[in-house]
């Protein structure tokens, strides 16, 4: 008689309209009947990446699509600028390194955001950067960076930027077309709702330009492939059928409740979120970039941070993120992301109160969940 | 009130506990409770392959599986041999060529199968060649390789086998470790009976001798990394976590039954179907080397087999396949794979000849029931 409650940034719960979605009998991709759904998935995914650009679909996971954006804009001997300030920033570079591009890497302390200025004394000591990598929302350490700024820097310039937004996406605002987003990539299992499985990739005028030139190899990723099948709304290779058709239904939630109402709610659940981890006195581990996308905080000295989070889920159904990589440990971090809502964060505030208590940490019982009460009812 | 049949060669019709697994809600990939289900489904996929080798799953089609088997067996410039009898062995050539790497092309007419004895001639006359690219069942054609036979000639030379299973694991037999097959590339949506969006690969300890020395670039891809994560029973990216708990459901039923019984059923269904086809009047495409797996057979002449196809649809909701490229409009491509049934096959005859008879074609109404009646009571 457990029930589990998930608060991981990716993935994230699925509304029960996903679930049953997911549980019909299966339909052939290449019939007027999942044409129709394609249509209608390429129209509500422009209006969720607030861009006039297509948006194109793949089977993989958001990792798949930071690729073929690597792929489809670089050749090999070309540099490009990567900011490492976190598992996934790191990423970018890993990808370009893989295919022999050249990566100008802007170091950046974990739960910092990269300062836009760095991005533009690079682009000018060197005109030749043919892109701008960089994360919207840091989900290794809770950061967002500020893109509307970086886009402003990099419009001017010859490279395209690149925006990992598989965190972010659908949970706090990234306009795609007027913040001069080139090309973003994302995820199915975060702000979407949907389980893993599919990836996202959004292309501009811009970024097509030079994609024409790029000389990496590819092949599944290969986007021209998936511009000519999608201008016959058509995928190029077999397409995750039930995850579109999943797709289709978040969308339509997303679009009934109003991307603005969407922002908000995720702006409400962290601001509780910091409250109440403030309020049991833990500190913020991105107090100057905390996103609105999942909360990171240190774990109080003396508590190991992976007992904790194992206890939360194991003992009490309640799965919160630990630490990555340099941080393992040392982290707790709370996603208020996609199907997650207000009760979500007092059940895991109430939880991690439990836990931090019989581990032996002192604080005042009630004091997480009182103060993020004091948010939600402001 | 339309009830919908799908015998199409992938998607095929999903198994009611599947169609369960697909609507529970979602678990982390990280957690104990997800790494039993990799477990189990581990070993499930060894059974199914009959291999000891390591099956690997990726968050990708079938085809994205192609590409990781050549992305990291070769290298540009590399020369491997690759078979052309329909749209899929094709798909081996473009993906080598989009990585620099040479095709020495054996040419076979559609609706026929490669003599394995040309494989040998090739292999003789360049020790170099680096590996041999084969299709199990070739989906375009209904036409079924003799694996079996070009294992012994590729086992006594440095050159690796690589063969497409994505239409056939599961469904006919293919033993991997002891017809010497390197590398097996599959996906979720054919013989084992789930949504796209899985893609499955075996390496043998001689393919990843070879994988060693590849320099075409890869991330996603990359099974150096799939092999560390599998190592750890856990997965290099986020895994498409739901697919991956029905592939647990779905290797169950699979051993419940037992592999012979698997394979006797589909070659019992692909017996009813041929004889139907014949009885009907129509010609068999792969007279020769016909699969198991899907029965191509050619339209009478005089009858459009796109309209016959789309009324079979959209008319009374049995889903079958046309032809595909070359072969567009003179194929009906009946499946007999995963979770189809005699009576599907039944049904699906049932309707051809409805159609059939409405678009003015003569015949004995009934004979192609008859016909698979008789295979099916034998």
């Amino acid at each position: 008689m457990r029930k589990n409650y998930l608060l991981t940034p990716g993935p994230t719960p699925l509304p029960p309209e996903i679930c049953a979605a997911m549980s019909r009998p299966i339909i052939h991709h290449r019939t007027p009947q999942f044409q129709e759904v394609i249509k209608e998935v390429h129209e509500g995914l422009k209006y969720i990446y607030q861009t006039k650009n297509e948006v194109f679909m793949l089977a993989s996971s958001g990792s798949g699509a930071m690729e073929a954006a690597a792929a489809n804009l670089c050749s090999p001997g070309d540099t490009v600028i990567t900011v490492e300030g976190g598992k996934f920033g790191e990423r970018w570079t890993e990808i370009a390194r893989a295919y022999g591009i050249n990566c100008d890497v802007i170091k950046v302390e974990w739960g910092r955001a990269v300062e836009p200025s760095a991005i533009k004394d690079k682009l000018k000591s060197n005109p030749k950067i043919k892109a701008v990598f960089a994360t919207l929302c840091e989900t290794s350490t809770g950061v967002a960076t500020d893109i509307r700024a970086i886009g402003e820097i990099v419009k001017d310039t010859e490279a395209v930027l690149v925006v990992d937004a598989i965190s972010g996406l659908g949970a706090i605002d990234l306009q795609v077309d007027a913040w001069h987003c080139d090309v973003v990539v994302s995820g199915s299992q975060k702000g979407l709702m949907l389980p893993p499985g599919l990836g996202f990739i959004s292309m501009s005028p811009k970024a097509w330009k030079v994609a024409e030139n790029s000389k990496c190899p590819k092949y599944y990723f290969d986007l021209s492939k998936a511009k000519k099948a999608y201008d016959k709304v058509d995928t190029p290779f077999t397409p995750a059928i039930t995850l579109i058709i999943a797709l289709k239904e978040a969308l339509n939630l997303m679009k009934a409740d109003g991307l603005e109402n969407v922002f908000s709610r995720h702006k409400k659940m962290a601001d509780a979120t910091r409250a109440a981890v403030k309020a049991l006195g833990l500190e913020l581990f991105a107090p100057g970039a905390a996103s609105d996308v999942v909360t990171a905080a240190k774990v109080p000295q003396g508590i190991d941070g992976e007992k904790l989070v194992k206890a939360m889920r194991d003992t009490y159904g309640v799965t919160i993120a630990g630490g990555q990589d340099e941080m393992k440990g040392k982290l707790v971090r709370i996603a208020h992301m996609g199907y997650i809502t207000e009760f979500d964060i007092i059940t895991a505030i109430s939880c991690l109160e439990k836990v931090l208590h019989q581990m032996g940490y002192k604080f005042q019982l009630g004091a997480g969940v009182k103060a993020a009460e004091e948010v939600f009812n402001a």
